[in-house]
Parts: structure tokens; C-alpha cells; sequence
């Protein structure tokens, strides 16, 4: 197994260990198989790890929720996008800071729910960053608005339905996974990158150069 | 100055030993005066370094461009731009990985420049790092398509748009630059937490759960 996916020995022996990665039939006492399911679900352990940034715990969350015949596929990839880093801590609620913070999120949890119509859990990690975010601008001076917020999420949804499209090509969890991982991690340096640029030629335009 | 402004004395006196910050007009032998424009400076420089973190070597070569009298506006703003990291180094010229590097890169400014009509300069730190996006995601087994690239560009340049004209409602050169720092990477938690939400959505829509 260690030779067709890449992955060395040692690595796959402690995912076997660790409980990622189901252990193969016995053949003889010092022999086990794998097959092609083995092979897809160490793939997706790689890019957990690896690609997703996730301790060893939180993939072996990932991966319980995706074989769990309770959830249904939204809450098993929900289960993966959750566990992606960054987690954002809350100052504490009894502070001044700590009240702010969680009436701000609750403003912008209103206006994704109930001005865009968003169906958002009240638990979403993205929350606490995007309310952290927030926070900092306006600590520096730089406000934002309802209706600017509502501009950035506005831009941002045709991508997501895009991106949530080419997760769906994908009708086995473990490679839907897989995808919710590389989409949600891989393309951010894409998104942010395209943003810089997009600066870049807009600032040209303005201010094109003075002729000398 | 320390006091008006919240950074520390030693902070201050390592600036303008640093040469970030002009020396106050002297006064006596152990004071000297500073005024709004040496505070605007400060400011500034903690933006650079804090929120930018950029090294005090890039930071002074961003103060030296923003006053260069022979440099505009849009070539002011630039320099910080793209000092502000992600800074991807390319894999040596000389190796096939190299290559195929530097052909993916012209090929994405080739999209940039000739069908979006993009104004951006060769050495685009964000083209560096774009560039290395996609590579990463190719070699996972996603493609990138030219038609995908164009959405995720048509979907920012609006949000860039938006951005810039905030960026010049200041016309001081000092300000600007503070604020195209944090508009660059504030706002950038902002758009990926803003994406993931809108994955939720989307992901809630496309997968109802099933009523039992």
C-alpha cells in the first residue's frame, strides 16, 4: 500500500494504529491486504493532514462522521469544513471585550440568516473569524459597513456554488472529502492572489502614469 | 509621542534609530518635538510591521518609495502591495520542475493580461503565488480550468474596485499605504470566512435533510 500511494511505511502503521485507516484483511501473521478503498481513504487521511492542517484527532473526527449512517452528506462535509484550521477563540463572555465580540456576531449572523437568507448554523467556525476580522478593522479605524458585508458575501457566492458543484462530481464521501479540503484550503492563496492583481490593475486605472 | 500614539518609548527610540521615523525638531538637549505628521508616521509603521508583517528592511523601503518624489501614486502604493508577504520562491530555473513553473506563470498572466485586460507588471509577488496555487492543486488532481480562472477573477475585480476607491478617500500618501496594508490583509479572513459560510449555505440547499 505504502508503494502505490506514495505514503511510507512507517506513516501508514501509525494511521493503522491511530485508528485513521480500517486494518486489512490477514493473509498470513506478518501479511495483510488492502484494496482500492484503503487506497482512496489513506489518500484522504494525506490531505487532512497535510493539505487540511488537522491534528490527528480531528481527522479521526472527520473520518467517524463520514461513516456515521446517522449524518447525512451536508453534515459530513460540514463535519470536515468545521475542523479546518483557523478556530478563533472568543474572549471571555464576562468581559467588556468578550460582550462585544458576541453581539457583533450576533449582528452578522442576523444579517447572513435574515437579510441574505443564508442557512448558517449558529456554530460555524467561519463566524468567529469573520467577527474577529471585523473587530480588528474597526479597532484600526476602518469600518464596515451592512452594506459592504453585503457586497463581499454577494461576490462570493457564485464561487461557492461553483466550488460546492465540483465537490458534488464526487459521489463517494471519501473523496468528497478530500475535495472539501483541497477546494476549501487550496483555492484560498487562488482567491486572495486574483484579489491583489484585481488591486493591482484598478490602481493602474486611477492613477494611470503621468506622461513625461 | 509615546504616550499620544500607545507605542511604547523603547519602540519609538528603536524607530527612529532604524531610520523609519524622521528625527524630531530639537528642542533642548534631551527633548524634541514631533507633530500629527510624525504620529501619522508612527502609525503607519506599526501597520507595516504588525499588521503587514513586513521585516523593518521592507518597511523602510516602503516609507522610502511612498516619499521619492520621482515615483506616483499607483507606484507608491505597489511597493507596499507587494512587499507584503506571501513572497513563493519559483523552483530553480534549471530543473523540469522549474520549467514547467515559469510556463504555468506566463500562461496565467497571458489570461490575465490578454483576455481580462489586466494592467499588471511581471514581477507580481501575487502572480508568484497564484502560480503556485494552481501548481499544488494540479498536482492533487484538480484542475484548474482557464474558464474557472476567469469566474474567480470577474467575481474579485469588483470587491478590488471597491477597495481602492476606500484606499484613495485618503490623500495623504502616508495614509494610503496604511490602508492599503490593512484592506490587503484585513479583509482577507474576511473574504475566506465569508466563502466558507456561503459553502454551508449553498451545501444546505443542495443537500436538504432528509425528513424521517
Amino acid at each position: 500500500m505504502s508503494e502505490r500511494s506514495g505514503v511510507s511505511v512507517a506513516s501508514v502503521k501509525y494511521y493503522l494504529r491511530e485508528g485513521l485507516l480500517p486494518p486489512g484483511v490477514t493473509v498470513s501473521a506478518r501479511k495483510a491486504e488492502y484494496d482500492e478503498d484503503h487506497l482512496r481513504r489513506l489518500r484522504l487521511i494525506r490531505a487532512l493532514l497535510t493539505v487540511g492542517g488537522m491534528s490527528v484527532a480531528q481527522a479521526r473526527d472527520v473520518l467517524a462522521a463520514a461513516h456515521d449512517p446517522a449524518f447525512d452528506r451536508h453534515t459530513r462535509l460540514g463535519v470536515a469544513q468545521y475542523l479546518l484550521p483557523p478556530h478563533v477563540t472568543a474572549p471571555p463572555e464576562e468581559t467588556a471585550e468578550g460582550a462585544a465580540w458576541r453581539e457583533r456576531r450576533t449582528e452578522v449572523l442576523a444579517l447572513l440568516r435574515d437579510d441574505l437568507g443564508w442557512q448558517i448554523h449558529d456554530e460555524a467556525p467561519a463566524l468567529d473569524a469573520l467577527t474577529e476580522a471585523l473587530i480588528t478593522l474597526n479597532s484600526l479605524g476602518y469600518e464596515t459597513t451592512t452594506a459592504s458585508l453585503r457586497d463581499y458575501a454577494h461576490a462570493l457566492r457564485p464561487i461557492a456554488e461553483n466550488e460546492l458543484r465540483l465537490i458534488d462530481e464526487h459521489p463517494a464521501i471519501d473523496e468528497a472529502i478530500e475535495a472539501v479540503v483541497a477546494y476549501t484550503v487550496l483555492y484560498e492563496p487562488v482567491l486572495l492572489s486574483l484579489r491583489r492583481l484585481a488591486h493591482e490593475d484598478v490602481s493602474a486605472r486611477l492613477h494611470p502614469p503621468s506622461s513625461t
